[in-house]
């Protein structure tokens, strides 16, 4: 099949785009930036096998060309995203601009060309829900989003269920909850499990909220269950896709310190954090049923993988002991 | 009191711009062109009485200039913005950008230096809830937003919220029903009935959806009303301003047939229009009570004011029967 991948530079999109080419598809990818890795090529030449193209979804211009060019696509992946709350706090310009303008773009061209589409969405959507995530809270609870980037993806749901009401489209929307992995470069934003290895791997202090209560999902994990959507694709879903072991943030942390060898006293403890789920407890059993959806990868080996690619990117060493690891 | 007028030169701003300088405030507003009026004047010049200054509202450089030069103020209406579920479906990136963004630009500005704002949300937040709309409706049920314009005004609202919990910013929510009267010049996206009005002057056909019910308010005493605010502010308050007489859309459409003296073959019916909430019916106990909103004007008085004014503005001439009026 020919897919594309938006945000196929980001942490989810590229495990799609290689997951995809391995399983035999025919894959395109863009992104914001120039880039000249083996997939590389311009539009202004013919090579054999293009895959990636510079292209910012909100410039309607770029992304129509993409779909001259390129298209027609059978599935668009739509990752391109400003993501985290923090991030969209700072940001607030790009978020909305990316993540409300640029799919409404791609909503547009979905109406007028028909592709099938998955949309990513997030676990912010919940809010401050207290109780088990199901896909049908948000339809059945008034639910308040507690930053622009959870309204950005909620704004995004309501988008997509209005076209396919008024136009026919089909989506499946996906609600990542804190995925992580070997492939996720350190920013201030990125998630915690990211950001507390990448600390831990320097030296840096790093700060753990207290009273907050987490899944972990393994990139390769959700990236299998990601691309099992084309296989039972069915319009109009909403899937959660997440682990299934809860964890506090202390925990995250101190596997952290485990796989680094990271010097505990680099660690502070603060009460919760504001504008922030408490807990988020997930129910996958929808993406289990449907999408195959498996959790292979423990918290501990998961952290340790992540630790040592990382280590590797960034050309720090870790402790002997840290290095063993089951695959 | 010092008092900023956003979308100064919009219906709604225009009229409080009009009415808070006869209640003898300092009134300074803006939008988005540069014009010559009585009370034009340039950042560049230092005029004695400046009024009404040129600002995009999502360029923040702009916006916060306004602050610098001619702040601080008491008091922010902010009425600047993308209008209307139609406009925002074919100009959704404007949408976005002014009223997302832009309003979030003010938010900063006021986190920083403290005004009083009120923010203009619309009765397009109560999505197609069929019963009575009470203030606290969408945050006690799940309310599905039917077009973008509905959802940058809930998103507002929601930003307008946590800025407050986060921040301690004093905002009062404005809920708009229907507002109508002189000073609304058509443009195809305006409210139903400003379109049907310069339908019947200008003897061009319109269309009457049956199976909507509104209430419409004469822009008079919206204004008179939005105006109260500042003598009984009271933060964090949402208010519904409307009109306490329901009417059907064909009712509306013979009142305006009525005020024109126009061929009633001009107007043809069609069934229920998608996206779009069926019956309005609001509450306005609490603007009644605190802010001493009445409705004086009847629809069709109310309309046959505003098409005399109307029919002037164009130079358009009505039947003599028409022109007569109680005020």
């Amino acid at each position: 099949m020919k897919i594309l991948v938006t945000g196929g530079l980001g942490t989810v999109g590229k495990g799609l785009v290689r997951e995809f080419r391995e399983r035999g598809h025919q894959v395109f990818s863009l992104d914001l930036h120039h880039q000249h890795d083996q997939y590389a090529f311009s539009l202004r030449n013919d090579m054999e096998h293009p895959g990636y193209v510079r292209c910012d979804i909100a410039e309607f211009r770029q992304l129509e060309r993409v779909f001259d060019t390129f298209g027609p696509f059978d599935y668009v992946y739509n990752c391109a995203a400003e993501f985290g709350r923090w991030n969209g706090e700072d940001y607030y310009e790009q978020l909305w601009r990316t993540n409300v303008v640029g799919t409404k773009h791609l909503i547009r061209l979905q109406e007028e060309r028909g592709f099938r589409m998955v949309h990513f969405s997030s676990s912010e959507v919940y809010g401050d829900w207290p109780d088990l995530m199901v896909e049908t809270v948000p339809d059945e609870y008034a639910i308040r989003q507690m930053n622009d980037y959870a309204m950005t993806k909620w704004t995004n749901e309501m988008q997509v269920r209005n076209s396919a009401e008024l136009f026919g489209t089909q989506t499946v929307v996906i609600r990542l909850f804190n995925t992580y992995g070997p492939g996720e470069y350190y920013a201030p934003y990125r998630s915690v499990n990211c950001r507390f290895l990448y600390c831990a791997l320097h030296g840096l202090p790093w700060v753990v909220f207290r009273g907050h209560k987490r899944t972990s999902t393994y990139l390769q994990d959700t990236v299998n269950t990601l691309c099992n959507v084309v296989d039972n694709f069915k319009p109009g879903e909403v899937y959660n896709i997440g682990g299934d072991c809860m964890h506090t943030i202390e925990e995250l942390s101190d596997a952290v310190l485990e796989a680094t060898g990271a010097d505990p006293a680099l660690v502070s403890y603060r009460d919760s954090e504001v504008l922030t789920t408490r807990v988020k407890r997930l129910d996958a059993g929808k993406c289990v049923r449907d999408l195959g959806h498996r959790n292979t990868y423990s918290l501990a080996e998961g952290i340790r993988l992540t630790a040592r690619w990382m280590a590797r990117e960034y050309g720090v060493s870790l402790p002997a002991e840290a290095v063993g690891g089951t695959r």
